[in-house]
């Protein structure tokens, strides 16, 4: 794993926050085995790359639900006490890598 | 689903070729919810996002394999039979929207 | 340069094929010249990425149009002279690197 | 031109800053000319292909330096104003597209 600035958000996450982004992976999990059943299925190859195309977009949005929470929370807070450029610096390298 | 002009690959993936691209899936499956407990684990956002990068592209790998097998196959007998443009313009539809 | 098949396609572009896809490259070509302006003109830095998303749009539709006609044209024509198999494989290299 | 917070930075880009982004930007605008004259001298798809890649990521490139700049400056001006959330909220919207 990189080495980042934390190993835990400084403002831990809520319950609420929790559900919702693992509920979304929930959803990400059970498309996935959708997948594996269309090639059993030998169901046709571009029908099998739309659904991968709605996983990478549902992924994508996840990605950016963290990224906007990172932000807002841990970024912020960072700024505020005089910190914040190296928070940004490690946000930016690892945005260029999601965003391939 | 998209209307295609097949809904299975007028030559059907062997067996071994169906475990191949399922393995693969089932990978991506564990990925996704080794995710899930980084999120109850409260794992530092960062973390998160890199391993969400990762599931892209061992998705987008996933897809080009789909889409290499489907030229070599469908897109290319479609061809020889003098039937190639529509299946050219159908998969390049579907790439457009793949590579986003 | 990587060494693919061919210097040239096999079945030269037309007039109007090479006209259609450069004058779209000079508009491309103006786009950025209007973003220089902008960073001239010390406009705001989402205005600016905005113009540079509106430019990697039309640079991957140019893209796609270029694969259209390659796989249209050449890797048609290798196809059903029983050549197909390499073109595909150069091909697909080329569109993982053009999809990131 | 979506409606922003700012017409421009709040604090201006230097002089040295200006001339780095548009210096990358010129050199981009003489590739998307290099590949004008590639396409009138028939130059193979591929090659075509490889070199709008190129400037894809060099495009991305200087994306990410301006994306850096505003959140060095704008974006964390704002949070040390308590003013962060609706800059971030904006840029997220414009990296979500750019990241496309």
């Amino acid at each position: 794993m990189e080495e980042f600035k934390h190993e835990h958000p400084p403002t831990p996450r809520t319950r609420e926050e929790k559900d919702k982004v693992i509920n979304r992976l929930k959803r990400i999990e059970g498309q996935v085995r959708g997948i594996q059943n269309m090639v059993e299925d030998d169901r046709y190859c571009l029908d099998v790359l739309v659904q991968i195309s709605a996983i990478q977009s549902a992924l994508k949005n996840v990605g950016f639900a963290v990224t906007e929470r990172h932000m807002q929370h841990c970024v912020s807070d960072a700024i505020q006490n005089g910190d914040g450029e190296e928070m940004i610096d490690e946000l930016l390298t690892v945005l260029k890598q999601f965003s391939k």
